[in-house]
């Protein structure tokens, strides 16, 4: 930093190239992940910010291969279901789309935001409870742009049941899942979001308009 | 990128420094932000993760003095049924934080979930339509994280009623306030959670010990 608090433009230029960089991963080298890796990467989530302090996020790694089967058992399912709520060629796009890497990915962690934690003393929560999910999802993203800086890709599985997920991980009572993580080398570095490349959705202006009040 | 993939490991360093220098900021000069910066602040969100490429997050610029008076009210209200809720030290302790910087700073933006949005077809969202405004919550951090390389410090504000803030900024019907930021120079650069130096909270082990299933 040679500006005090400013980080300097070489740096800014490439934190730019990491967002770029940061895609939604489904499909992965086979290579495996070191076990100290994915610590560093989980740890590395104490810098995220959380509601009241509360730090509510929740890491499990999924190494069991019968709880795996549990996790793809309920992806199949929902999934099945989605593709049936389309029509025609959207039907035919969507059966075409690659939405997880499950059987690839070395290393699976879902995450959970532990809504009964008492950390934080519930400051900033009590008008809006779901500040603590919201934080999870901060640290979800801390590691993933972590893993990307280190080479390695993300992809966030949302296209499960989340009550089946608690139950086939067995989680502690009060912790709310939000998302299933599938990490590893990716097969190929892309730039260009997967669901644009395949056509099915645009990018939307509305997303970076400002609206003045 | 000296090897393919991976981010060199100066950069690691200091996007490791860029998290620790990432604070809640309540406390902020009163040097403007320049409209240019705002803009382009908003413009890097368009590199944030969506579900199903939903891109569902809408900024809000609050200049109103009447629109941002009526957020503050709502602010007062909540904070005093907040502190009404703790009891003795803890009650002092509360009235003691500076909670948020709505005076001082200079630049006002509200965040939105557009639960509405066809774009992204519902992709990746029916059994979890909460990851909208999950996708909202990491364009803020997106946000947040380029703000901070800039020297530019934003806070969080969730003490409020989020009915009332709709209302004080009359936002299209299906938008869902997701969060309240005060943008601007910070008053001091910090790398400790206020409320870690407050003695509000201390850190949770819980939040980077990795469960294993």
């Amino acid at each position: 930093m040679s500006v005090p608090g400013c980080f300097d433009e070489s740096f800014q230029r490439q934190f730019h190239q990491l967002l770029e960089a940061r895609r939604d991963v489904r499909s992965f080298k086979s290579d495996p992940v070191p076990d100290a890796v994915v610590e560093e990467l989980v740890a590395v989530t104490r810098l995220s910010p959380s509601v009241g302090f509360s730090q509510p996020w929740r890491f499990v790694r999924v190494d069991s291969t019968e709880r795996r089967e549990a996790v793809v058992a309920s992806f199949e399912r929902a999934n099945a279901a989605a593709l049936a709520s389309y029509e025609g060629e959207r039907a035919a796009l969507y059966a075409r789309l690659k939405l997880a890497g499950f059987r690839e990915a070395p290393v699976h962690l879902a995450v959970f935001c532990d809504d009964a934690t008492d950390t934080g003393k519930g400051l900033g929560a009590k008008t809006m409870p779901e500040t603590r999910a919201f934080s999870t999802t901060m640290a979800i993203y801390t590691l993933w742009l972590a893993a990307r800086a280190r080479g390695i890709g993300v992809g966030w599985v949302s296209i499960l049941d989340p009550r089946e997920v608690e139950r086939a991980l067995d989680v502690p009572e009060g912790w709310r899942f939000i998302a299933y993580l599938c990490l590893g080398y990716p097969a190929s570095y892309e730039n260009t979001p997967e669901l644009l490349r395949a056509g099915w959705e645009d990018v939307d202006p509305r997303s970076t308009h400002l609206t003045i009040r």
